[in-house]
């Protein structure tokens, strides 16, 4: 078998929302093809990968630097000989082959694209969901039924009065999420208390309401908010200094009881691990949001998760970032503690396929091979038409 | 005045070397012009701006996400009124607006290549070399004379051997440069040894030579090689191990007497404070290479010096990689501790302009207004074509 073509296109990802540092409205994605020979159902199988929000135009990486390698590879070089399927750490070591140590950005968003694609044709290959194949190669054997979900949004919208964010989380509720995220930080200390009080009136108490700062606040602003909060016992106080400040986020573990949440935008395991050195993260508590899609992928990630093995903690307390079903099958195969999810934005690259419930936010899982991006009837015309 | 066009483009730095962890020959360079409506001698002032070699691609992320932004924003808004030149801190902001914190990579460099054109505009505007600038508006009030260089070689190339490394290196002896640098961990220890003692005899002991891992090593590789090279007293030893490793750095301060080097794959303030707050280096002895050309350009690189001055760290310390003539004018300006230089690799971008000479490891500055590229015939010629 082999890998006969690596596709790459351009979308949009239109959404009219800002959080505290950026709004999304220019903001697009790249989606890869990965076309192999090896045919299921009549049809070659493709697998199919895209980066999650908040970093863009890897594009131009994609092309220019990372797919000649897998073009110009041996193609059995990225073959797994034993398992008549792809090899994706060694289609990783290729995309990474020239490339110097540091520096996260960008570049781990156009590996990681790929890197989804590559997961999504090995189970396709297999013809078994991810999540079941993660479990059974490196997991507990089988796959968690359920993934515990929580619905992303409360963004700043112009206009969007507090009835309004009432009105959004009602919604939410209603799809079946018992825990819901807002923005903070982009208003006023009181300003954003009002909102979280109106917010927990629908929500059903503070313990269902987690909040996101995007890593705004210096120390000082970081503690006013955290002894305003406190009260309201939240579900998880998130990033709430500049990602790479592991002083003010260890700080903050002196100062702060309840649970805090921080990683989207620790690109690599190395970035990760100084986190979990230096960031004073409570394993009893803390959440780890780490999101494979801009970081490497899931090559990279089981490197961080053998890392939080070492220094003692469990997977359960990743819940990563980003909504997308990689990740969800990541958490139920690999045994995470939860998922991320955009029920309204982000579309049509976030959410889960058409077929999937959520009820008390739990959700179940894809029963299709790979990652179930063929349930996904806003997606997977796109997809299509790049594989065409 | 305003700014009336900026033009990108991408240009080979075609170079059959390696490092122990890439090769360079598919590499390219982003090139930026920034067009003013400034007339001096006659024509409008155009500043130049490019990246330093290592990361690339960058054209990308600059034509779909760094400079719309700046085709958009409201041409006043970028100048400094005041001083009737365009302002660097303000065109920075709006090139970073919209961006996430966190995950430095790629786009460091987009920024940086325009950052450095701004800066050469600058001072084309002011009619002063780019470090008469600085000096002035941030410095000491003049420039130093001459600047610290050494020559950056010593790389592996397929069936070099020990006398064709002594021949190179006697050739920056030759060019005027005392101290010169090679490559080590790309082969095993015993034959890195070999080499070192080689390069020693030609450039006139160890205190004149700096080796580099270019990140290679683990904790055990790194202690063999600091063991076996300790005698020799060399200038440095660089990037021992993976750069966002500050365990690793911090150990080996308590290991290795001699100075120890790095920095140029940390691409932010944030990550040079993690450095600085977690990596155990000695301001009495260790040396800090960040560069502004991959890492946001010279507008972040005065934060990244204000951070170290907090830290109790002098710019003496500071000898930035990249071997171009933007750093080589910051260190001349705001009294770093010297510049890279590559006397015969990663042309034309690298090395300084052809009417600056080196003695002793000492080169002297360009008196053209702006960086100086204009006295650079290897490069003049691409910049004229892309501003044509």
């Amino acid at each position: 078998m082999r890998i006969v073509d690596i596709r790459v296109t351009t979308h949009p990802i239109a959404s009219p929302i800002r959080n505290a540092y950026i709004d999304f409205s220019a903001m697009t994605c790249s989606l890869v093809a990965v076309v192999t020979d090896v045919i299921r159902d009549g049809r070659p199988v493709v697998g199919y990968g895209f980066n999650s929000n908040g970093r863009y135009s890897a594009t131009g990486i994609l092309k220019e630097r990372i797919l000649p390698r897998l073009t110009a590879a041996d193609p059995a070089s990225l073959i797994d000989d034993a398992a008549g399927n792809l090899d994706p750490f060694a289609i990783w070591d290729v995309m990474m082959a020239n490339e110097k140590p540091g520096g996260h950005g960008e570049r781990s968003v156009a590996v990681g694209v790929v890197d989804m694609a590559v997961w999504d044709a090995v189970a396709k290959i297999e013809e078994k969901p991810l999540a079941t194949v993660l479990a059974e190669r490196y997991g507990a054997g089988t796959p968690d039924e359920k993934v515990f979900v929580y619905a992303a949004g409360g963004y700043y919208y112009p206009g969007k009065d507090v009835s309004a964010l009432q009105d959004e989380l009602r919604s939410y509720r209603d799809r079946g999420y018992r825990v819901c995220k807002m923005k903070i930080g982009g208003a006023p200390l009181d300003e954003d208390i009002e909102r979280i009080e109106a917010a927990i009136e629908v929500v059903g108490g503070g313990e269902n309401l987690a909040v996101d700062v995007n890593g705004r606040f210096d120390l000082k602003t970081a503690i006013a908010y955290a002894e305003a909060i406190e009260p309201y016992g939240l579900f998880w106080y998130e990033e709430i200094g500049d990602p790479l400040d592991y002083g003010l986020q260890a700080a903050m573990a002196g100062i702060y009881p309840h649970p805090m949440a921080t990683g989207e935008n620790l690109f690599s395991m190395q970035d990760a691990r100084n986190l979990i050195r230096y960031g004073g993260m409570r394993p009893d508590r803390d959440w780890l949001q780490f999101d494979c899609a801009l970081s490497y992928g899931l090559v990279e990630y089981m490197r961080t998760m053998a890392m939080l093995r070492e220094h003692g903690w469990s997977p359960r307390r990743c819940i990563p970032h980003g909504g997308h079903q990689l990740s969800l099958h990541i958490a139920a195969g690999l045994g995470l503690g939860g998922n991320e999810s955009y029920p309204d934005v982000f579309r049509p690259f976030g959410g889960f396929g058409d077929d999937q419930t959520v009820a008390d936010s739990m959700v179940d899982l894809s029963t299709l091979p790979g990652i179930g991006f063929e349930a996904k009837s806003d997606l997977i015309p796109l997809m299509h038409d790049l594989a065409r």
